[in-house]
């Protein structure tokens, strides 16, 4: 399996033997098998996957070897029993869990798989896709009506009748003075502009992540214009090459220029894949190169304390001319 | 606050001075405030919590001193501040970020607020069994009928409009030979019996966890007359001062009377409230003793491969005389 093999040189290219993937996202990246309970990958010549009872029977028709554990002292044991040189674990690793597996081997953080998972595949490119297509099919068939609580439901409804599997996170409706906070939670208040939609669906375990504030009146139309200039600029600026932090200094200018500066109190994007957030982030300190093929999303906001906020939302595929996957329009 | 008093005080407990709390449950347990992004309440004499600048704004009217921080080295440099002898840090910690926060002082891995949560006050068994409540009622509006992505739907639909922020996990709905997957995933199928259904709400962050099995002819009723005996002996045994994995122990020792011991493929429950699945584990390796209370799931269930399989989930709040918060038949 070609993912396998190249994780492999990773490991060897930071001068370890042996990797001890735990994050389930990447363990499902490299195997192709979705752990439902904890499920540790020893990644060295011949690869492990260790999984609870539970998995057991999932997991046996995987073309590499699986074994049972109890404990995460089971883990340990088998990870010294291949008396590994260095081993790499993952920054996410849970530090209780770390303190069971350390032994005497030397050992790294790094996030090997992470950096894998930016470049997407073309059947990676076309599950996003899918999910995207669910996402904003659903949100076609909802009347933006009515509480935030029932457009939500509804959006969330006919994302899973459509095929997501799961919300890709909580869906956000957020409208009148709420929609000043960027992750305000659903209410039982009626509507009134602006308000801020914000979700996603997801299939084959890939997500979609989408913005769209619908506005009236001068003041929030206002507000939405800028946001759009400002997305045009990042789409335009998100070329392969160009540092992920570039991209977000761009759209953070042309915001800037408007006065807004200090009303986008987040970053500008992030990656999307298994997970809704992954890297690279559109942020100040990212000193990731966009790449081919990675998929981001480009999402300025700009939040007035007390009054309203918009954000506008898309996700973009780079390429020499970056492809936006939405096809809803930015207004609605 | 008297959250913050007990907390304060097994950090004593443990030969401490600080505690850097970061799960966002227990930030949520101890300040009243759920992050929407990273934050670190550095637990010492003075309480401080460090936020992001997404959540300055909602967190600047607590009672406690709150912070903004942009990255994990402005919170290791508060911490240093303090000049802390011996901190705590939580099991949970990944270790990426543990590694950016040690600093010269001292520390233990030790998950105190977890200690704390087990005990439900009354405010939280409210909004547990309200929790409940919007789970029950939603099932009672939806027909066990279709395909079971519809039936899931309407479920988490319901739930939503019910109240429930949000699914407390992701609705099984698993029929005919896919029931003998404890952990499976929605799909397009017609459902056929018996069809497992594993639900939950949430209220004020507070879970329930709920499951039935429709069960038809006499193979399946058999199973699940099993799991029901095995439950009610499970339920009994439930009493304060007894260690959980006895009642592990009580319920797998009526499954395997009649001969499924090796068809109970997970533990027999787990404690519930803010997160769905919390301390205590009822399983052989857990030495927690049972409280008054606490709220657990007692949840059997008989996996046959390749066959079916049924699983009866209930919560029990830990009385003397353990009290049963379901109030839906256990057949459906």
């Amino acid at each position: 399996m070609n993912r396998l093999k190249a994780a492999l040189e990773k490991i060897m290219e930071k001068g370890c033997d042996m990797a001890v993937i735990s994050k389930s996202e990447n363990v499902f990246y490299l195997t192709g098998f979705r752990p439902s309970a904890r499920a540790f990958l020893i990644l060295a010549d011949e690869p492990i996957l260790m999984v609870t009872r539970m998995d057991i029977d999932e997991a046996e028709n995987l073309s590499i070897d699986v074994l049972e554990f109890k404990k995460s002292e089971d883990v340990k044991e088998k990870i010294e029993s291949i008396s590994p040189m260095a081993v790499i674990f993952e920054p996410s690793l849970p530090i209780g869990t770390f303190s069971k597996l350390k032994g005497s081997f030397k050992f790294t953080i790094e996030d090997i798989i992470g950096d894998l998972r930016m470049i997407k595949e073309k059947v990676e490119i076309e599950h996003i896709r899918k999910a995207l297509r669910i996402a904003e099919e659903s949100f076609m068939e909802v009347e933006v009506q009515g509480v935030e609580a029932m457009i939500a439901a509804n959006l969330e409804y006919h994302m899973k009748i459509n095929g997501s599997m799961k919300p890709a996170f909580d869906t956000i409706v957020a409208s009148g003075v709420r929609s000043s906070n960027p992750h305000a939670e659903v209410s039982f208040n009626k509507i009134k502009t602006p308000v801020v939609i914000d979700w996603g669906a997801t299939w084959r375990y890939y997500h979609s992540d989408t913005t769209r504030t619908l506005v009236r009146g001068e003041d929030e139309e206002e507000i939405l214009d800028i946001l759009l200039d400002a997305q045009r600029e990042g789409v335009k600026a998100a070329k392969p090459g160009v540092k992920a932090s570039y991209i977000d200094e761009v759209v953070r200018g042309v915001i800037s220029e408007y006065g807004y500066e200090d009303n986008f109190i987040h970053s500008t994007g992030h990656g999307i894949g298994l997970e809704v957030h992954e890297p690279p982030s559109l942020s100040a300190n990212e000193d990731i190169r966009l790449e081919k093929n990675m998929i981001i999303t480009i999402e300025p906001g700009i939040y007035i304390k007390g009054e309203f906020g918009a954000r506008t939302e898309d996700m973009i595929l780079i390429k020499k001319n970056p492809k936006i996957l939405n096809t809803l329009p930015s207004r609605i």
